[in-house]
Formats: C-alpha cells, structure tokens, sequence
C-alpha cells in the first residue's frame, strides 16, 4: 500500500487550546506535503468508547494509503503501549487502549508497539505523546515510512469491550452506542440483524414502541418518534426534526429491542 | 469559469461525530487536489434561514471558481429537489429548501436537479445525502466537471422567505436576521437604505433607543449599547466589548426601526 | 527567512459565523498556494490575554517562515495600531494590544506598524479587520513580501502586563495562567523555577496541599488531585482522569505557591 499523502486526526482535545495546533505543527515540519483533515477534536474528555466510534464512522470514506492519528489518552505516558496499525485500505496510530479497535476491525496486517520514530530525537513529553510521539509517528508513515523501523511487532491491539447486539428467536437485543449533535441514538444493531421486513417490526426503546421502520426523517411529520437505518448502515432511533435523546431522556449502553410484530 | 479547486462546506452537523469527516473523505477521494475550506459546521440543527446567512457572509470572500457545499437538510431523502447552481462566479451544491437562495441571490445563470454523479455509482443512502450525493458533486464540479450531466435544467432555486426592511417616509422597518457569537444583532436594513445621515439616525429596538452612530465598537467606552454599519454593509446593534443580545434579550425576527431625529 | 507557505489563524471569532470563512477566502485570493492552518477560533470573546496563551502555546511547534495571524481586537476602528512583526523563525500579524507578545517573547527583529498591504486595494471596513486588513498582510507576507513596504517601522510590541512568578527563598508565587479543556490549571511557574527536587516540592492551591509531583496524570488514580510539569514546560495542577478546574473551583490569575517541603 502506498501512502495516499492525507492524515486525518481526532481527538478529545477540544478547540479552544493550542494542543491540536500544536500537533499540526509538528505534521507539517515532518510531512509538508501531507494533507491534513480533522476528523474530530470533540470527542469527550477521556471518552474511548465515543472516540473509538467516530473514528470508525469517518474512517472508511478516506483515500486507500490514509495515516489515521486518534489520540484519546488518559494513561499517556503510563505503560499502555503506543501503537502503529496497518490494514488493507489505511494506517492507525494511536494509544493502545481500544480507541482504535473498532475501525482496525479485526482487519490489521501489522501492528508495531512505537518505541521511536527513525529522524525524530525531539524531547517526549510524558503528558503530551499525541505532539511527541504520534504526530512524529503518522507523519513517517505518510512520507512512506516502514512500519518495522518504529518497533517490536505486536500481536494485536487491546480490545474495546463493548457488548454486541444479541440474536435472539425474532428478536434482537442490542444497545445505545451513540447519540450524534441531532439527538439521533444510534444502536449497535445492524441493519443484517433486524429479524423480519422493516414494517413488521416493533422497536422497543425507553419505554417507548415504535412500530415498523421508515426510510428517512421526513417520512414522518415533525416532532415524531421513528426508527430508520440510518447512514452507518445501523438501526437508529430520530425525531423528525427534533431530537430523540431529549425526548427519550436516553444516554449510552440502554437498552433497544428490535422484535417482529405478532 | 473555471474550477478555482477550492472547495467550501457548510453544515448544521456539528464538529463532534465523524459526519463532517466522511464528506472530506468523499471529497478527497473524488477531487484529491482541491482545497477544502469550512465555511461553518455549527449552523443550528435544522436552521436553514441561519445557513442561508451564514453561506452568504462567507461565500463572497473566495476566488472566483469555488464549489460552495452546503448541507441543511431535514428533509433529506423526501421529495425536496438536489441542486447545483452555476453564477458568474461560484457553483453552489445542496438541497433546494432555500438554504442556497441568499447566497445565490439571482444571480443564477445555471440550475440543474442532480440525479446522479458522472463516474461516482456508490450507494445513496436515505438520510445522508451531504456524503452520498452532494459530495461528490461537489468534487465533480471542482474537477471541471460539466453541470447538464447531473441532471435535468431547474427552472430556479425555492425561494428563503424573509421580510425585506421596509422604506418609509423618513423611517425604515426591518428586523434582526443574525445575532452572531459576540451577541452582535444584525438587522436586514442595508447601509443603502439608511432614511439620512449617521448622526442623525434614531434606531429603536427592543424597547431601547439609540441615538446617532459610531464607526467601530471602539468608538463608545465599554458595555455600552451602539449601533453602526457591520462588515457586511448592514445595520447593527452591539454593545462595545459586550453582547447587544444579552443586554437587550433580543430575538432573530424581531423588529428594528431606523428614522431620521426630528 | 523564507517563507515556508504556512499560514496560522487564530481569533475570538468562533465557528459559529462566516467570519473565519471570509479571512480564510482573502487568504485563498491573496496566497493560493499557502497552506492554512487553524490554531483556535474559541478564545474566549475579547480575551487578549487567553489568545496570548494559546498562540504562544502552538506557534512554536510550526515550520520555520511560518506567519501567524491573530485576531482578539475589541478595540478595531479605534486607534490602536496594526503590526506585522518578525522574529528570526516566524511572522506574527494582529492588533498592537499585547495578543502577540507573549508568542514573540522579545525575540522581535523588525516591527512595522501596518499602513497598507501593497498589491491591496480593496474597501477596509472599521470592524473587521482580519478580513480586510491582517490576512491581506498575512498573505502579502507568505507570498514574500517584504516588511517595510507595509508602513512604518516600529519600536515595538504593547506589552501584555502579566505577573511573573516570584522566586523567594525556598519557595515561588506564582498564578494560574490557563485552564484548558481537561481542566488542567497551568501555572506562571517554569519548571526551571522550582526550588528543589520534584519529590520534596509542596504545592498550595486553593486550599489544598499537593505532595510531590508526579510525571503523568496515569501515575496517580482517577480522581487524585497530581501536581506535573506539563507539556509546555509548566507546572500543572491537575486530576488524573478529572478536572481540576471543578475540583478546586479556581480561576484564572489565582495564587499557586511551591515550597521545598521542610
């Protein structure tokens, strides 16, 4: 795979410091040529399970060769190990901490534990590796780099604990996974999943039922509660033009039933 | 005109999930040499009347050639027409619910409802058409792509209804249309339009009046409440280092009248 | 110094607005080939000294012959003036009101007060000008042109007036200078400031007493109140996995005192 030139990162280092400049800066000494893309910085504070979504939603739609830097970190400078991931289609680097497993997928090729970067002796920082460490790192892969020359092969990364939705006899118990800036709470159900024809199904949802499935929010009239497969290929639950989240009171890992109506 | 390779993208998605992202991705897949440029992401959910204001402050700024995407979509996957528009001096891409119509102002020389994207067959989802249709053609029309190969002619944009300031004898009404992140109320009332000279205006406003105004927010001491002429050649409200809308608790649409001191 | 292409923009704009958008299309017109590059748009509205803090915080990590464009400005219009400034790796542009000179640091080696951008001529607004004044020169600068054809030279900066901590015998005074996005407060005391051994040292903020310093937030459980040299050279007061800003209820310029534990 050769390097498409394009790194992306994403963060939970908000906008209003100079943290994510401050790796741009080192990605542009170290990679000049390099196209740079925000993925997101927004992920929150400390949050793996959240960035490790937004990574894997965003990621697929980058160019074949794309250096992927997600740093979502609260035990830098710790033990946790460092790493550099190759797939098929990209590269990963990142803190080994599960943030990365959900886009990697079970798809890597190569997984190196970063110990230093070959032409980088700049200081490393024992809080900051997302500036010291893996900027240096996403950067030498751009620039085509071999993913040997940073460090001892792994045997694979850290996994993300998350519970997968559960098939049962016409019926299918899943989890929120996500709730986006629309309010739309995205589950963990994939549209392979759903146990009969979208308008015989009955979702289940804080207390609620919604019956059968649309195609899109403006299939119902505003303020209405419905259940669609939205962009990711996942069962979703939306508003019409409002908000699911505030109309349901509903938060991360709640449960969603998906069942076939009698 | 030809392609500036500059790229703008507008939206109400927000910059914490990797929506935003997946359209860059699409967009460097299918045009890898454009510049791309973020005009806002942080349009109010569903807001078109806000992304028509805030695409039409920016997009003047660029260079002549630029594709400006624009995605404020509720009624994504319903019968609501895709567009481009082609003016002397900009391509404009998005959905046909008024969010183009401001910034396009009737300078239309060319409309067309997209019905596919020349070289692009990847699936179109319902619910996200900002990466599955008008990404791409965005990127086509950046690469020199030709406007009649995505569709049919369009007759012209749906129309943004809002009120026009009215010009009276000695008085002009109109109504406050954007209150941007200083708390800075901007009103619908061009510099043109003012009843007579600056020192002699009179503005009233939420129950306040104003006598006379300045030429910069510096001209009054702090927290004090003035009017001028804003960037954009209107009518504004503010308060010097402070906020014209938490002094005055003032909302978009509310009236603002302008008149000559007897 | 050559230019090195790379253009840094910082504001109090916010991301809500055009008006990032519209510095950004100047930028695009005036130096197409420049790669621009956001350090933050979320300084707090009229927070010169935070900008200072965050400019000086990224500008370093960046190509030499980069140009740095700030713009916190209550006081546009008025007669405080504009500079461009070089140092020997850098150029900085914004308002003479203490917004660069923490980030320039006395290193200038030319100041100009700017006058007009040569090759410019387009209407100069009395409230905006980032777009119609700073990155018109920010451009002419990354294009090469020379300082001195942009007015006359100055003495120099405005200074920012900031209290610096105080070394005393066996302990510094010092203040918070910047809380960012965790929570972390940072401090005016430099780690070459401290007055013994990292494990001897005893920190007094808000009340509380810190014991030692620590070398990264995992080296403490979640929740635990740590004291660190941060990644810009600083003490930090910090919670490993937490924010420190909620657990002490403190704020910008509070007092922080770092003694040798007796």
């Amino acid at each position: 795979m050769k390097s498409s030139g394009v790194i992306t990162l994403l963060s939970d280092f908000g906008l209003a410091d100079g943290y994510v400049a401050a790796m741009k800066g080192v990605l542009l000494r170290q990679a000049p040529t390099a196209t740079q893309v925000d993925i997101s910085h927004l992920v929150a504070r400390h949050d793996i399970v959240g960035g490790a979504f937004v990574l894997a939603t965003a990621a697929p739609y980058f160019p074949t060769g794309t250096v992927h830097l997600a740093v979502v970190d609260p035990g830098v400078g710790t033990s946790r190990a460092a790493v550099a991931v190759r797939t098929a289609s990209a590269w990963f680097v990142g803190p080994d901490n599960g943030l990365l497993y959900r886009a990697v997928g079970g798809r890597a090729r190569e997984t190196v534990k970063i110990e230093s970067v070959p032409g980088f002796d700049e200081p490393r920082s024992a809080t900051f590796h997302g500036r010291d460490l893996f900027a240096p790192t996403a950067a030498y892969l751009a620039r085509g780099g071999e993913m040997k020359a940073l460090g001892e092969p792994s045997d694979g990364l850290s996994p993300l604990v998350l519970a997968l939705a559960e098939e049962r006899e016409a019926e299918v118990v899943g989890q929120v996974v996500h709730i986006d800036h629309f309010g739309n709470v995205i589950t963990n159900i994939d549209a392979t999943q759903l146990p009969g024809p979208p308008e015989r199904l009955l979702i289940e949802v804080a207390g609620q039922r919604i019956d059968g499935m649309v195609a899109c929010y403006g299939d119902v009239s505003a303020g209405t509660l419905c259940a669609l497969v939205g962009s990711d290929g996942l069962l979703e639950i939306a508003v019409s033009e409002g908000s699911a989240q505030a109309l349901l009171e509903i938060s991360r890992f709640d449960e969603v039933v998906c069942k076939v109506c009698s």
